[in-house]
């Protein structure tokens, strides 16, 4: 066993196929059809306890000076194998609504481990978040007013929207002015106020810091202006906080050539300046939160999708290209069509031979904007060969959908030498759903 | 009632509110829930019944001397109740994948009225294809060889791709050298040959057009060239087709001050080039082939949606822009985030009101990318407004997905005073759908 690509410990190489774990991609995929995504359970609490040791062994937090705590945005990936793995690896639940606190109660999170974060909520969505007595997180003054009418959280918590943005990818903004996220630090003011005039006791103050950094300044920096802002609450109307939450964006390599995050040093860097923080401000005793969801599943996940149909580069057409058609599409994995995200393509059947031609991966959508990747130098394939798209383990099956009548595909969890289904894939019968043809129209 | 607006006329203005058909858009969302698709049978009807005499009033079609048929795109659209009533209509379904032809048999459509066309097809679509007994149009020289091994379709067609590109929306091309559509001339000649020698009785030519197209013009353009191209195959080898099927691509506007396609001078001139190139080219008889998706239900549907909370323009923030948060997001409506399209959208509660802000529309998904209308001028709007997202009727309901763990909406069809609910929203069942957790993580 070679070692195959960096940053991808639980992929091999064995005699020019692709492992993941200790099984090959070639026999899940023969066993649980294509297309399908598989993910690697050694990954996962890899990339769990990475960030909790980052934590654990700053200097702030092994002296005890600070408190942390580790939050897994289930939005990256719902599946409730995936949560209850976290959970079991101990950490807490960001759920992004209603649905995701009864996916993560499922998965065994206890609600004190449970934030509901959120973004424009309704009323019956707040509603719901206290019936579920999970902390509450609010986006806005006007979410903070009509919560704190119906009832009083354990934990009332703000997003304030600190004017900072970042990410990797165009369209991705979490803050700033043109961000739709958080709320003014006048309006997060106010907010307060009012929880505190509620009598609510445990306070909490969040941002979103962006999406997929790979920058390990960044999240200092971000910790930076947060405190400042607490500190700035702190002052004005004297309350400490139970935790600040800087948010996720522990960003992963889609690139071979690309930057990887050093979580170790992010986490340093952010701590120091969050204890330093605390002290100047004079803030109690929060509790950091970090909230990464992309981090921890990301690279723990790999879309098996087999060639159907290849079209090569005809002479006649000068501008001509090879498409290589698979049976995963844009309803399968949308980021390279939404985003133009890249992902990394393994020929998984022979990862020894030499790229060498330039081909687009294609899907079976109607549609031109289905294409996993454009202009792509690969080995020479062909019509059955087994790809396997790499880094699909966060925003894959959740944006998937039934796009040109297509099935959502299967999800199997490797573990060791096993692989187990966790998602059976689709048939007719869930596509058709909960429709009613009125009887007048049979005829 | 007054007209509401152009090309509209299923909706109205009864004292500011929004009417579909006879019913309130408020007593829609009040009884069914938001979000909710609301489509309008009258008007799906109307624009198949308008096509259809577009082509009966042609001089070549009213005196018998070209034959026409018009088939529906499922892909714009599958839901049952709408295949239902273009059956009634009595329509084909062009089907672009094994699970359309499904849905298109189970509302009704004769085997010999259903046209499965789809990309990259792999071995057991096309087996599939050649179990349901429908004509199958494939779109490489791969898929032709593999489906005559396979077996002897009742029609076998192929898609060619003639080098013209068209279409309002960028990433949309359906045609010329880099689109992964259809198949080189060459490459279609031989498919022929092989059909041939495989005893094939009935042929078909096939090209996409392109995407949404508002030029009358195209349309003739694109039969001319679709022709030469069928009269060079018929000198070559002697064929002549059963049809030629010139695809859908008839666009709608989506905005107020946009050209609204003259569908009848479109078919006119269409079937008057068609039918000089039959007779230029000795081909026979071919029935001329249309296949329209989004023209024949995009306008016909309304996606109505409730304000949950909205986020004033603060002054703190220099650039700061006014958020308006409904229920319904990018998981409901993929078309703004994924090619920025725009939708019209009317305050449903007071139709009346002046524009005077603008505001950005965005839903309730934590990613920036969620926005349904960016800087879009609308009347002042309260927390509870309920908004009419116009011409979701094609690519709406179809593209949704479960992103963020948020269920897929309700489909409503609204007939005269009448509202029925055609497909209930999702719960969490629904959500959930088909996984399995192991034992050994339930600890």
């Amino acid at each position: 066993m070679s070692k195959l690509i960096r940053n991808h410990d639980f992929l091999s190489n064995r005699g020019g196929k692709l492992f993941v774990e200790n099984v090959s991609a070639e026999k899940l995929a023969a066993k649980f059809g294509t297309p399908v995504y598989a993910y690697s359970e050694l990954r996962i609490r890899e990339n769990a306890r990475r960030v909790k040791s980052a934590l654990a062994f700053t200097p702030e937090i092994s002296r005890g000076l600070i408190r942390s705590e580790l939050f897994y945005a289930v939005k990256a990936n719902n599946n409730l194998s995936i949560l209850s793995i976290l959970r079991n690896e101990n950490l807490g639940a960001d759920a992004a609504g209603p649905a995701e606190i009864e996916l993560a109660q499922r998965a065994g999170f206890p609600k004190n481990k449970i934030l509901y974060s959120g973004v424009f909520h309704s009323d019956e969505e707040l509603k719901f978040g206290l019936k579920s007595g999970v902390a509450v997180n609010v986006d806005s003054l006007s979410a903070a007013k009509r919560l704190l009418k119906f009832g009083k959280p354990p934990l009332f918590s703000m997003r304030v929207n600190p004017g900072i943005t970042g990410g990797k990818i165009r369209g991705l903004i979490f803050a700033g002015s043109d961000a739709k996220f958080g709320e003014s630090v006048a309006n997060v003011l106010q907010g307060y106020r009012l929880a505190k005039k509620a009598g609510v006791k445990k306070l909490g103050l969040h941002m979103m810091t962006g999406s997929c950094i790979l920058d390990e300044n960044y999240f200092a920096a971000a910790a930076e202006k947060l405190l400042a802002i607490a500190g700035a609450i702190r002052k004005k109307i004297g309350i400490k906080f139970e935790f600040i939450d800087i948010g996720g964006g522990l960003g992963i390599p889609y690139r071979l050539n690309e930057k990887i995050l050093d979580v170790e040093k992010a986490v340093k860097l952010t701590v120091k300046v969050f204890a330093a923080g605390v002290a100047k401000f004079d803030l109690g005793n929060p509790k950091l939160l970090l909230e990464p969801g992309r981090f921890l599943v990301g690279d723990a996940g790999v879309l098996l999708t087999r060639i159907q149909t290849i079209k090569p580069k005809t002479p006649r057409q000068a501008r001509g290209k090879a498409f290589v058609g698979v049976d995963a599409g844009m309803q399968t994995l949308l980021r390279p069509a939404l985003y133009g995200a890249w992902h990394e393509i393994l020929f998984a059947g022979n990862l020894n031979a030499k790229a060498v031609k330039k081909v687009s991966i294609v899907g079976p959508i109607c549609e031109n904007t289905d294409q996993l990747a454009r202009d792509r130098l690969l080995p020479k394939l062909a019509e059955g060969d087994l790809l396997a798209i790499l880094d699909t383990g966060a925003y894959g099956f959740g944006m998937s959908s039934n796009y040109n009548t297509r099935a959502r595909p299967a999800e199997v969890l490797v573990s060791g030498g096993k692989a187990e289904i966790i998602r059976e894939r689709e048939g007719l019968k869930e596509i058709i759903g909960r429709q009613r043809v009125p009887n007048r129209l049979k005829k």
